[in-house]
């Protein structure tokens, strides 16, 4: 690299112009959702609208537990390196808050502009933590050889590439993805694995003691998992529908998470020479059933198709740590330090089809006539009006069969970009 | 021992076909409730029901702390043996994900069931995880002595005593007991007692040293403990009536804990010959209260009462973890490693009691038309139709009196298990 | 010193002696308030009121989140010196165990007495947290200083003050403190600075390497930091007005720490002579955003208002810590162990400053008819009477610049105890 990522004044002043030029656009562009503005509420209670009713006390639990996932959870995930540790908290720390501001102008522009202003309320707080989320991914694929400048420059461009993606896949392609497999994991896994392959060094292969393990250093990791996987079901749940809509992600995806422990586990004990479990594996591969049910959550997949999910993520994931990675970092040069297209790339993928394959076999009698109907409908709560939409309200029944039909062509898009 | 731990193929095995199995179960009998399903929610709202009515946003923030305590609390309280960190945490995953799931089917089998479906909504995810806190805490005695196999089938055996006592505790019985103090606390903890005086080895008394705790060790046990302490009053309203019984449940666990640490941390430092504090009572003994709290959470106990509660748990549990605990081991041949029997044992015998005495009290003054009710009747708000209810229908007023009277035919049928 | 801190007994019987104060005034005093209280819940409902308008489902998440900062946050925030890790968690415990009853008590006294009984509600469990917090600050300025005993005292002590203070500023001077900018952050600051130069030792400076951070220390350090940045959202909005209020003090607080974290990050790598990031700024200087935006932020700030003030205190905060710290040992004699004064003091005042401007530019266009009205109403939800009013309603549209008004004379008297 010809960077010289210790100049003194460089991350200084990166820092403070990308913090200025956050609050003159947030100045320009920023203003409150009606539901936290003062002015609006205070009409809207006159005509018999409970407090209750405020989108705010729908959301906001689940989007603490997203705010813990995104902080906690991918910060202490990648303190599982010795060397790295506290590089992985500090520096996912630095990237997300910046991520967050930068996320919500991107993604105010493409989905939340109402007259020339971004109006923002809970759930833009959700949707900035869900695309941060994605670059905390990308970050565990260059984890240990990137310099904080270089994530703040890594960020400003994955986020700004997410909300592309983000509206070619929901608003132009009509794709339904509650949980994000497709937009949030395989595209942070797939992004950031381009990331570590332009970055590709050689000479890190043979200081592999840099990539050491610690006893204490896996316990700190394990909080960052557990996290991860405690709050999953807000995750998958945080900007689903009211009602059944986010009670039902919440169960599916808890179901797939308890299958897909048991599986890594299984499959971590086999492939060791002695029988023994492979720390790394309990620390990742027990996650993939969260991502794999992502996009199908809030679907009537019924509990046991979500420990079938499961099941089968945890099979595959950690096949993918003890095969895969060595195969991508030999003889494709993409080193994958924290096994991300094991976590979050192919389960992403396998997210996908699931979702197609659930959208495609919906029906009226299984959803009822609301249920169907917000498949079809753009139209949502009122407030988040073709974000987060299942079909093509131009197309009738076949709505659903678009998430299908045009699935392969995103799977293509995110992943060869 | 004669099980070989660890042979190759044993646990992948075990993991394999337990999970097989579960998804089989699942598959055949587990549904969505009516409050996650699509059709019946979907037609439900033009009965002009609110979403913010569902079930959900009632329990969920509770059921996601009681999720932290199963996870974060049980496996990072363990890990203050630094030998067996790891194991305590990894091992407390594997069990609970396997048993969420088994105790899934089991409670739904005995409480559940609906035409021949099980259905689940997120009240069966709490109460899962209730079941599965259980067998975390019976895993406490055992640390350090079992297998991952051994923990599985510990766990499915565990869990399905678990449900059959709570359904003679709670259905037959008409014991009320929200908080588990009774079918969560004592017996998890008689059961792990039972469990490691058959695993009973001389040998490891010899291994003092394998019981060492070091610094870093007592920090990340800190984190177990506080999250425990943190969210007991989640665990103990998760699953109350709606309104003034969750609110109510909530306070009294609050005061209850405060009181228990003074009281631990003035016996702890008396007991100490340099009148120093002991980390062990710091991190088991300041949790007795909410233990004890658990079965009468949701009465009318008064703040006051709670304090007491908590002031004399504090003080039983550390004498507990300094007089008892070493006699169970030399004379009982009993090693409790983390001193099950001091924290939930003891205090869930008190709080059994203390639950009696407030039933037998209770009157229709203090708990309102409705509220006393409630006490004698059996629905409830009409989703979790038996399960919860204080009293027998069929017995006036005298049925807050059954509680009492049963009781001790309850302890009795719990501890000599 | 002339206490002796080991004298065996003095700690136990003051634990005891205190616990049993607590439950005599408990049993004297403290009832459950309306809504926790099963008679009068229970007539309640027939009025037509859906258990979901119960208060503890406004206020019960964003509880959780503020019990969370003050023991873990708080607490671990504290382990950054190796010496000292396991005092700041467990000290932190123990006061923090013994002021939230005090608290009660105390805060109960003079705002929610009726009758001659304390009612005692969740809101009442957020204020002593809150209360509790402000000690937790104080005790950041001690650590390493003083014995449990000594801490018990200090409780004691501030505990009182607190509720002093907190009622000249609410109810004399009717200022809005929602977020505690003043009395929570302000006072327990300069409180705890003020213990810490009265208990100045000569000789501490000398021992340095008693104040050393380590590695593992330092991760320990930040799951206490990410604790407190995290749920900041929720403390600063935990206990305004429902809707539309907890909504925009949510929006507000999360803009400005994550403006915060940058500008600390840029200060702190341009005054290392290498360029590099102290850890101490990260774990500190990141979180001074949340103090600034406490009192403000309900207020129509708008999001680029909070970056702005998240903007100024990272910088403040951080030359704080390289510059004001080691001025106010060496000269003023006061060892500011944790910083608070950089953390908590200065970004306090700022705080009061901005909520005194944002009040006296507040305008009826912008609030509305009713969100007006409650700034210059005493009248709240009709359960906490004249806590968190934000005017005088005898004044008219004035009430707004009383706070202005009378704020220099708040923070003279807060600055100056």
């Amino acid at each position: 690299m010809a960077w010289n990522t210790n100049l003194r004044w460089r991350l200084p002043l990166t820092c403070l112009l990308l913090q200025v030029i956050m609050v003159i656009l947030f100045g320009v562009f920023v203003r409150y959702d009606f539901e936290a503005d003062a002015h609006w509420w205070s009409e809207r209670t006159h005509k018999n609208l409970s407090d209750m009713e405020n989108e705010f006390y729908y959301r906001y639990p689940s989007f603490q537990d997203v705010h813990v996932m995104v902080f906690v959870g991918f910060g202490f995930l990648m303190t599982f390196l010795q060397r790295y540790g506290f590089s992985a908290v500090g520096f996912n720390f630095l990237l997300a808050a910046f991520g967050i501001q930068w996320a919500l102008l991107m993604q105010g522009w493409f989905h939340f502009l109402q007259d020339r202003y971004i109006v923002v309320g809970v759930e833009n707080l959700i949707n900035a933590d869900f695309c941060v989320a994605s670059v905390c991914v990308a970050f565990g694929a260059v984890l240990g050889k990137v310099s904080p400048i270089q994530l703040l420059i890594m960020t400003f461009f994955q986020v700004t590439l997410f909300a592309v993606n983000e509206f070619i896949l929901l608003n132009l392609l009509k794709v339904k993805d509650a949980g994000g497999s497709m937009t949030i994991h395989t595209f942070g896994a797939y992004f950031g694995l381009t990331v570590t392959r332009i970055l590709y060094r050689r000479n890190l292969e043979q200081s592999k003691e840099r990539q050491n393990s610690v006893y204490q250093s896996d316990l700190f990791a394990m909080i960052g998992t557990l996290f991860l996987w405690m709050y999953w079901p807000s995750f998958n749940s945080a900007i689903s529908y009211h009602g059944d809509s986010q009670h039902r992600a919440a169960i599916n995806t808890y179901c797939s998470l308890a299958a897909c422990v048991l599986t890594s586990v299984a499959i971590s004990s086999a492939l060791h020479k002695k029988g023994k479990l492979d720390m790394v594996h309990i620390q990742n591969a027990t996650l993939a059933g969260g991502v794999a049910v992502g996009t199908a959550a809030e679907m009537m997949l019924m509990p046991y198709g979500a420990l079938i999910i499961g099941f089968v993520c945890g099979i595959i994931s950690t096949l993918g740590f003890v095969y895969l990675t060595p195969f991508l970092e030999s003889r494709l040069h993409i080193q994958d330090t924290c096994g991300i297209n094991n976590l979050h790339g192919i389960p992403g993928i396998i997210g996908g089809i699931v979702g197609a394959v659930t959208a495609a076999s919906a029906s009226l009698e299984v959803y009822g006539k609301e249920g169907f109907q917000r498949g079809l409908d753009r139209k949502n709560t009122g407030k988040v009006p073709d974000l987060w939409s299942l079909g093509d309200p131009g197309h009738g029944p076949d709505g659903w069969h678009h998430c299908g039909a045009h699935f392969e062509i995103t799977i293509l898009g995110t992943t060869f970009r």
